[in-house]
């Protein structure tokens, strides 16, 4: 068990994947001040919107705006989800930091969740790319899926790396592996982390996991000792995608931050802050959110 | 990261750990069912009952009754909690396999949880050791709040070491670590787990685990990477100590086993079976329960 004392590095997902499948509207003010809070916490990253359809994901339909309103600290990188070349455009617009598109491994999941065959969609992300590259921002690549879908089952690792090879005479040097569904156990997480970085020494992978089964956190960690230190995560664990039936949360943003940091990493980010802020979604959202240190009692904070 | 083929132990603690702080009384034959249907499960050690004050714990009065009622196939061991000498006779002559007692390794927790100091519990322990040899039964003990504790905080390993030492003499085997409030990281886990193999190579350890933070399956996860192979959980992640304020309930017995089951262990364990209990105890208890695998759609069970 390696346990080295890496810097782990937070995508906060609350306002893209956390709220994109709320059926109420967020009112703009109320996702920028989230956002602002989160941030405040000490996140240095955080997805903060998506440049989609506004008739396939209406939650999505003030992404300028949210962008517009957003305090950008120093150290602060503000990435959005961009599914094709009109949304990068739009995104790039708004002046989002970094751009974030999403292919999916599984050719059925891909078909359901960007409308095109993988191919097609590895074309169009090079489009992209080309046009983050001429905005001098970088692009970097969610594949979904890696790891189980709901309609291909388990995926051997073999159908990410050639995803990926296609992908990297793009100069795309970012992955974040996806879990889409929660099927992912923690011998997968390590054996498939622990081969993509040997067969990709130079690039970097993150993992995007979802808790469907208990084992959010256990596959943090699996992930963790294969070398991986980016993760994203929701507050509160709120999340899942509308284009996969019965999605699970994410993982939970202070319930990750809190494991690290008694496990003695210094992650910089202020988790009473952030128990306060899943509190208050909780109430904006009306219903028990699946977080258990902003359920927990007798924690203490210092030790 | 150890991912040998380890035979993976479980006791189901469910009748116990996860029916003693029930105020609503669960009739002796639903308890003797559940129990018989968690063996019928594949489950090979069970906590069955609990022989202590019944004033104290009025759920576990009917103990020698349940212990009566169960079947007793080949291979199961049927062991029951006491917590002093008294339970111990009880115990034996209502032909319980084996008996667990406990002892904290917190000295204000021990005070709270059996009503004395740490000596005093230790010369019982010999006391109902010698009773257990006579009777030809095997005594193990649990220790409480091994990693942490609401009233003292963060237990350094050395507290354990000396409390072992204290056992040795009397012929005790195996321990359980007991994360009796849900204090403990992955790290701590593999530590303490790690140092007390090396200082007491002969003897064996299993994990108590309390999902009170959702790192549950994370801190399970790292005491298998320790070499750890023994766990207790509770069907359905029910459970929690009556004398620890806001105990959190147990790693559940389906999530455990699924995860491991996931990673490509043979468990001997029929995880539908024990989802189908799990969700039975919902509707006995009228609430919703912890447990993940009991609300997960879309899990596959054949790969």
């Amino acid at each position: 068990m390696n346990f080295a004392d890496a810097v782990i590095s937070i995508t906060d997902v609350t306002a893209r994947d956390g709220f994109q499948m709320e059926r109420t509207w967020i009112p703009t003010e109320t996702k920028i001040e989230i956002i602002n809070q989160v941030t405040a916490a000490g996140i240095n990253r955080i997805e903060a919107a998506a440049f989609v359809s506004p008739k396939k994901v209406p939650q999505m339909r003030d992404a300028e705006a949210v962008i517009a309103g957003l305090f950008r600290r120093d150290g602060l990188t503000v990435a959005a989800l961009v599914a094709n070349l009109k949304g990068a455009e739009r995104a790039l617009a708004a002046g989002v930091d970094e751009l974030q598109t999403v292919i999916s491994v599984s050719e059925t999941h891909n078909l359901k969740n960007v409308d095109r065959d993988l191919d097609t969609s590895i074309k169009e992300i090079g489009e992209i790319a080309s046009l983050a590259r001429e905005h001098d921002r970088a692009l970097n690549v969610s594949l979904s899926t890696v790891f189980g879908c709901t309609y291909e089952g388990t995926m051997p690792v073999e159908k990410t790396v050639r995803v990926i090879e296609s992908l990297t005479n793009y100069g795309i040097s970012t992955f974040m592996l996806s879990d889409t569904i929660g099927m992912a156990n923690p011998r997968q997480i390590y054996d498939h982390t622990t081969k993509l970085q040997k067969e990709f020494p130079r690039l970097l992978f993150g993992l995007h996991l979802h808790n469907a089964l208990g084992m959010g956190l256990a596959n943090v960690l699996a992930g963790y000792e294969a070398g991986i230190v980016h993760f994203d995560a929701a507050v509160g664990g709120i999340g899942g995608c509308p284009f996969t039936p019965d999605a699970p949360g994410n993982v939970c943003t202070e319930d990750l931050t809190f494991m690290f940091q008694e496990m003695g990493l210094n992650t910089g980010i202020d988790v009473p802050r952030l128990v306060n802020l899943a509190q208050k979604i909780e109430a904006l959202f009306g219903r028990t959110l699946p977080g258990y240190m902003m359920k927990a009692k007798n924690v203490s904070f210092c030790d």
